[in-house]
């Protein structure tokens, strides 16, 4: 009856393999270790990395993400994701539904320039070593190209800050990084150029939460759309602390305004019918 | 202290103008229609319609319109959509946030297709009008295009399914509403075409349901995003459906299988440390 | 290893059991009817009803239905639901997924009303069918019950219209169904019945739309949490209408206020520590 | 034409007041403190607890909570939160939005059990202060309060584990942290004396994770709500984990079962209509 051959039980299981978690009864082992060497022995950045990534980072690079997670906790009301958790968490829904309301608008605008930054800078170091050129030589070619698609480069510039104060402090930690050897610091060579091509315009674009974090990913090597995974879970923390700060002052069905305001009315054209059938031969 | 000029209220207001709906003390209008002009004097399908599209279809285009969302209602537990609708409903969570759980997976890929396939048939009758070709000679350069770009073309083609027994009823209507001229027939010359191309393949990929409902969608001029739009709005129901019956069983914290199946474990490699600092000099 | 005995694949089958949709290459039955035997062949409405709840709908009933779905579809962006939509639609995510969030918010305090008001409605006639007193009398009980719990009756008084316009329309097709004996008339009158007693106090307040769509689905027997499902495939519509004009303007990442109002920050005394240990002995 | 006075633009501000994060050009402070002296300074923990409840923690406390927080992070695909987000990241949605439909879905019954334990731990605590009696006392009469309302409680017993291996490592780390009487000991207390409550009974049910972590919660006097929002902010990095995991593995539209297992199909009895008009009189 099926286009399939009869499966056996042992192909159940094996549809939901995974390398993350073992369970047995009485056991729980992450990647191979019990659960029990892992509590109260490994903090939480390094437990995360490892549940992740599978292994243990160095303390150097385990005090970069844990740098990159503080960062970008929270940047208030403004930003839609913790407009929305606060709306949310007056609609009569578990904190872990306002929470998931608010993660779910961290997409390609909003949380994803981490992301995308992260793809620019791989794209310069890929660029060099296979061109065999300087990264600031592979920066100037890579940027002209990605200007073509489009006239912003995620990861600069801020609508609201001229300058983002979490740059100066991530980036430091990267350089100490570099001067220790601890990470190659190509990636963070990339960043510099591209704020430095920037700068030579009219109007300086800094270096924003987004590239500064990208930097640390990407010399941890974290795959792009990983970098996205760990801001929701940076951003997560403010989404919580909003949403409950919103829970603990009772407000029913928050809408964006003051109810006396209303949103303004402005009738709009009916589209246009695309589909009207071909005259009459 | 801000970069920007000093707004007003009416700017305030103005942020979250629509044309959707006003709203006056004791007053509910609809894209300028009183509500109660509308309660009980239109269907489901037309009041759909008039909301996001901004006027009322005739009664063909409804009918289209209504047979594509019958259509797309449901398919059982193996898709994703409802195995979370499922899971979700006995997570002890309200039965919005399952269904919403569940519209949240109508991605790219599971909800994604009849979008894309309005988008292909409209490459179609844009390449066909612009280079005053029938609609058989684009498809042909058009499919040809597409397919540079992945062997699969979307709409057409079903891992479970040898003909899609949602295809017939809903072309069939569609023929009949192109005999009455109500709709110009292009898009569905062209997915048939497109049928007709992969057809002389050696394994056929007849029309699936996301090309049926492309179809009407695509003659009716629905824009490709709006069409993934009103499939949601299908598809939601059938999410309900399955949400109610699980919630009804009374299971708490369903898992994908039954709970005497382990998933397999298996362990991955570490991720390669592609960070690695440079080789001293 | 397992405190589960070992399982068979027919368990594994049967641990998905539905009764909503069968599938089989070449087959999709809803409740035993195939598909091609719906699409073209039923309406929206009705479709909706047998999927969800196993028969179909005479006209009457299925026409009460429909003018609750289409009365409820839309209150504009000062509802949170629609506040999310919009904003989630401008953060680059699938328009799936700005509808997700937006559902997500149909809470207990903002689409749970109609729920509520359900079961509100059903204690009376329960009440009055137990006791064998008239609903008008069972009202009576049953309000001073509810309200020991809560000042506010759900279903009852609107923080914005001092009448609801949609509450005339849809009471008045309850009406005629009770005069048409399509349904029995029981919960219209003990709504009405709420309705005077509140408006013997000192401020009225007449019932909302969540109050006359609970009449209806009580009156068709529908299950108290059933109604918010609902409710949220008739929102869906407004949702949608709503991402997609906000999409269609182009914004990115748009905040609940104009960029220029800043939030207003203003330090919150520290949670006081309950932690702290007993002093020493 | 509104029932409100007319609002000035401080009050639109006032709408958003926060506690937590402060923004001008330039500058980000969280509860007062600039970023810069949080970026490098402090780790993760401390600043999640900081964010959320407007104080530094304590290094006993920030311990406390660290070790909650990595033992909960995951237990495999076989809880619906995982299975969800290995699901939904086969379906061409962001990794956000992956996260989101899984971090949604820990509800009352999935992700509750440790706030209601709060709950529970709290309820005997405050009985036995308002009552003058121990904790020992205090706890036989709140679980017996407890049972009436339901036989299971929550944070004790493991439809998989016979022992939880994490409760060991966690009880282990309160117990020394009573002994240097960094926190009171009263919800430990409570706590082991419902387990030896439990285990007086023919099928000891001992404490799992989410009781072990509730000990945690309670002790550093956390809210119980809040708890789960912490029970969420552990369990999205599992979520990550799996979601990452699947996403490399490249499957599309992955349902619960391998596509040649087909869900039973039980057709079930129609929905009674109990909304039939009474007989003609």
């Amino acid at each position: 009856m099926s286009r399939y051959p009869e499966p056996t039980l042992a192909e159940v299981a094996d549809w939901w393999t995974t390398g993350v978690t073992r369970i047995a009864p009485g056991e729980v082992e992450h990647r191979g270790v019990p659960v029990a060497d892992i509590i109260g022995e490994r903090d939480l950045v390094s437990a995360m990395y490892f549940l992740v990534l599978g292994e243990w980072p160095c303390t150097a690079h385990r005090d970069l993400l844990e740098a990159a997670l503080v960062g970008s906790m929270d940047h208030g009301p403004q930003a839609p994701s913790i407009a929305v958790a606060r709306m949310a968490a007056t609609c009569g829904i578990g904190i872990n539904n306002a929470m998931a309301s608010a993660v779910n608008t961290l997409g390609d605008s909003h949380g994803g320039a981490a992301q995308q930054c992260v793809e620019l800078l791989n794209d310069v170091v890929g660029y060099a070593e296979r061109e065999g050129v300087t990264i600031d030589d592979a920066t100037e070619v890579v940027v002209a190209i990605w200007r073509e698609r489009s006239p912003y480069l995620p990861g600069f510039g801020h609508r609201f800050h001229p300058i983002d104060p979490r740059r100066g402090p991530l980036l430091g930690l990267v350089e100490a990084a570099v001067a220790d050897r601890h990470v190659a610091g190509r990636h963070l060579t990339a960043a510099l150029r591209v704020e430095a091509i920037l700068a030579a315009q009219r109007t300086p674009v800094p270096m924003n939460i987004d590239g500064a974090t990208a930097v640390i990913y990407a010399e941890l090597g974290i795959a792009p759309e990983l970098s996205r995974g760990f801001f929701v879970l940076s951003r997560s923390i403010g989404i919580l602390a909003h949403a409950w700060e919103e829970r603990s002052g009772g407000r029913r069905n928050k809408g964006p305004m003051p109810p006396a305001i209303l949103p303004t009315y402005r009738p709009s054209a009916p589209i246009p019918d695309v589909s009207a059938p071909p005259a009459a031969p």
